[in-house]
């Protein structure tokens, strides 16, 4: 397993947490659909649909939903699949790596960022360090994701995560 | 080896062909710099510049220059390497799959078009079936890419390739 992110303060977001949640655990919350579901958006937010289609290439697709029952549609596909140790996606490009279509004129008020997430987990403790690099080919979309609440919203979405698998 | 590639005819252009070239020089003739800048791009247009790390997410850079002298460069990064058999690589990505940073509104005359390639070669008798597809999002870009001359371009380049390996 070798690091292929080289993080950039203008261009990238990073999360980087301690808890109480084993690796192993982590990486079922995140690739497994039904797991997915319940945590990866903060309440009162819902994530309503998850495709996983887990190996380089393949489909990771999620639908979100506002509490007034707007749907926002995330397509992606997988880059790198490193079981209980790392996970990156991005929308950039889509399944089989097809890149993303562009945002017609039309989809104005959902403005379209595309990223690579780089999702890391390594065991610490009974734990491990959770680790998340958000990179963006341009400042512009990286202010635009932080200005979206990224910290906010990545953080209670974790904690979300833990909530769930220390019950599981 | 499964093939990521999902062939819709509106998004993708695709060259096939049949090689008196083995597989295993058709990956080198990919995958060394020395041998792609003599054969990638048809003359009198020149590669002048080519570099090359050769892993998911790794480098694959290159820059075309015009007769005129004028250089191109092309950015992207790899996505999948399986050694002599399929090399698939996206200038929708650079390097660490970090999304390509937007083409500006200076760089109008050399209008972005991005795709993603996946060549790949079969050992067939004493050749192989050489095959690419070059997928893109969106229609419009489809479009440019094949009026800019992506079979007369690809097809002159892949002569060229026989040429030298067969040389070799």
């Amino acid at each position: 397993m070798t690091s292929t992110a080289q993080i950039d303060p203008k261009l990238d977001l990073v999360l980087e947490r301690y808890i109480d949640v084993s690796p192993e655990m982590v990486w079922t919350a995140w690739t497994d659909p039904e797991h997915l579901k319940q945590w990866f958006t903060p309440a009162p937010w819902k994530t309503v649909d998850c495709e996983i289609d887990l190996r380089p290439g393949g489909k990771f697709h999620t639908v979100m939903q506002s509490p007034e029952g707007q749907k926002f549609p995330n397509a992606g596909c997988y880059l790198e699949v490193v079981p209980n140790r790392r996970l990156t996606f991005t929308s950039a490009l889509g399944p089989g790596f097809r890149p993303a279509a562009p945002a017609g004129a039309d989809s104005k008020e959902c403005a379209e960022i595309l990223f690579t997430a780089i999702v890391t987990m390594e065991p610490k403790g009974k734990g491990c360090r959770y680790h998340v690099v958000a990179m963006h080919g341009e400042e512009g979309s990286r202010k635009r994701h932080e200005e979206m609440g990224f910290h906010e919203g990545w953080g209670a979405a974790l904690d979300q995560l833990v909530a769930l698998m220390q019950k599981s």
